[in-house]
């Protein structure tokens, strides 16, 4: 296979006001044949050049109403213009700019970078398959500084962790889900929806938090939600790429330290994953 | 002379409220003698890990009130404690943590990390001379889409940039701003003041924007309105390392590309910067 | 599943003579039951600490005389151990570092770090099934200036590529094989007769090179070379990353540039990947 | 004043050999007047594309013989060309390809990257003033295991290091210097008897290596061969950024770890630099 990564940018004018799409556009072709590979054969090679240009295309006029709606976009041109495609996926991702608000006024034409969690979508097709989209969102980084242990774990002369009731629990989440059959979804307001379900299972309650008795029952919490909360949502990936603190110990120069001071651990760094999809 | 990082996480309660600093901090040393370079003689030296622990102590001991009053803690205990250290400076940058927020509520221990600029800060001090205090704030990405052009600039036999009156203005921030002899400031405060002021200069007023004729002069801008408002800083540098973009050309495409489509230009990569400070 | 990564030094002496492995391990373990996910029952669970320990351990006690036989001796330990481990993988990669030659004399203790190309290996092992090891090499930059073009393509209205039979072939190269039933290989000498593979058949006979039709055929020849000089390679996988450049056109600075300058196209960024195995 | 980044690839051919430079150019003007900041004025402005165009011009009609010279080359462009330049500086680093070799045998047009210190220079002139040289290697990473410890430092009640006399000495080099009144050079030969003497005052002699006091002392060893060898070198700066590893600590897992077993210490991370120049 053969993909390739193209960074672009789409405006577009409501009257005076203006809006930015930026975007990373990744696509992926499988040919019938591989005769490219074994013979040297070139005559039914898409060229990345001419993979851009349909693109960059297809962007100029369709627009990017949503992410999803243009990765979807991308599959049909592919497969629908070229015999040879025996199967296409397309990876979108945005840069995170957001309009500018001076006092609360939003900006006409002005935007901040605010990568707290970044968008993306892969829409992906065989031919005579059905046309299948996923949606995402990465490096969001979280923390919750208490109601977070880690207890009763598998002990054996190799364990040297003490049992914890009161840790830091930090991380990186990685976020993916698929959607059943694609109706008219409105993707924005789902990937929206989903978004806040991920900081509410992640978080509980403003008031009180709720315990977390491990980094994996965070990740399920996250995914129950979600998939109790929108219906379109059929499988939900979430991986937990965790940053663990050690509370100082002072003692030697000292002082007590009641989990004022921590330092991140680099070393093991660890990840939890699960996938969960619907019965 | 020497220098060491350091990265820990702060924690402090009001009642159930919990609060976060995660700062990464960079102590530099040098000392009256040379002795350990050149005779191999430690007994002056300061070893990293002595450093490490004092910023530590003294992360327990005062709290981070702000960047710049933890900076000059290190400082004055360095330039206090040891008679053989000569200069000290302290860089001190924060992990941009916010505390989230559930339909406009906000949570008691859960923070989401975003970073849309990054704030720092530096005191620096000789022995026997007065401490001075810089504050900044880096990685600030801004865009506008339209108000902006690059004209009447200097031509000859290798110019082939075509003058344009309405291109994007994109690119990453770098402000570092020195304040006077420190008084009982509100660091917090004015740092927000001045962040606000950079996101004005750039962008103008909500409503049209202000046309900029160069990225030098959006730096410029930049400065001038800082000094103007906020009479605690004497001496401020802009660094804009900005981006291109250029109009994809459509034509052999068949398409008329009404500044619609843009794409990245990697290279060249430029920059401008300028300190500006009061008379 | 969970996963972790941990990072180490490993030392041995030969009389006065000290050898260095620094390597970077990362173990994935899934356990027999969801529980912990599903019901916060961590009883099972084996924690990232006691994974490092266990990892340390064994480098202490068998040394790393080859990253396949330390990536083996960890899935045996876990598989052996621990009762609910249902999968283990292990990852090995290796900091690149080579003896110092002073004059062309080995030096018994320094070693300077040269990153051309990262070795690594994977070990995998389900409960009852067999233990399969896989070997590569990654980050593998390779350019040639002439002796490749990119001609005969499929073409439409959106094609705007040139054909070009003089090109540059560049990129970073990342090739995976996996070995059949493991007997006692030397993998050090195994591995290091692979990447000779590699390099000659992308670079062809020293004295005039081999004419490349696509990266994609470049690709092939590495996979059809190892698998004819290397009995024990059952299925190589070779990615290449290519990047393209681009001559630039001096015409109206009033010069002929004939291959002389070229500048690296950033976007697109192409990549062609292929695995090939036995009949 | 304003810089730009600018990558590019100069090919040249002898007989049938070809040969590669690819070089990353950082041009730094400053010009006579401000206007361009203070009054939007940019009819002294030299556009960063017409930079671009001249450094690539410079390329193809000078070639690069060493990075020096095309350093050199690019201020006298400047200086002599454009009146309203007050100050130029030409920032050059090479991308290391070096020739392939099969079986000892040198390819005519195949290379691979092999980073192992990157070289750089800098040129830089004010009106009026002498051109400056400057040379270098960065990113140079050198491990001794053995010959090196740390002790007899000022201790308080800040203090947790151990005295060590057989620690690991590892760090990544920054060496800079200057060459004075610039004659005819052979910068490329002198640059490579730099690194020689680098890589023999880190090491000392090949069959017993020589005892490390501290990095600070190494890195004054470095300075004083580089200066006492070559002449040409006026200034020479030494920054060490090093990585510290800790024996793991095996007690409470039953082993004796004799320092066969270390992992990298993440924070505190140090650094250590000197500049020292001739009488």
């Amino acid at each position: 296979y053969g993909k390739n990564t193209i960074k672009f940018l789409r405006l577009h004018k409501e009257g005076k006001k203006q809006f930015v799409k930026e975007v990373e556009v990744c696509a992926h072709l499988r040919l019938t044949s591989p005769q490219e590979y074994l013979e040297g054969n070139n005559s039914l090679v898409i060229p990345t050049d001419t993979i851009k240009n349909i693109v960059l295309v297809l962007a100029k006029k369709n627009g990017i109403s949503s992410l999803e709606q243009f990765a979807i976009d991308i599959c049909n041109h592919f497969m629908t213009t070229f015999c040879q495609v025996a199967y296409v996926k397309a990876y979108v991702q945005e840069v995170p700019w957001q309009r500018l608000h001076e006092d609360g006024v939003p900006h006409i034409h002005s935007f901040i970078c605010v990568p707290d969690g970044i968008r993306f979508c892969e829409a992906e097709q065989c031919r005579n398959g059905p046309l299948i989209v996923f949606a995402g969102i990465k490096d969001l980084k979280l923390m919750k500084t208490t109601q977070s242990g880690f207890e009763g774990f598998y002990k054996n002369e190799h364990t040297t962790l003490p049992e914890r009731h009161d840790r830091i629990l930090c991380g990186e989440f990685f976020c993916k889900w698929s959607y059943g059959e694609c109706k008219d979804f409105d993707f924005n307001c789902i990937w929206k929806k989903i978004r806040e379900c991920i900081l509410e299972a992640f978080a509980g309650p403003p008031d009180c938090g709720e315990y977390s008795p491990s980094y994996q029952k965070t990740v399920n919490c996250i995914q129950m939600l979600v998939l109790s909360r929108v219906p379109q949502v059929q499988v939900i990936e979430v991986v937990l790429n965790n940053t663990f603190y050690n509370v100082v110990d002072m003692k030697n120069l000292g002082l007590t330290n009641d989990k004022e001071v921590l330092v991140p651990v680099e070393t093991p760094y660890g990840s939890c994953a699960c996938t969960l999809g619907r019965k």
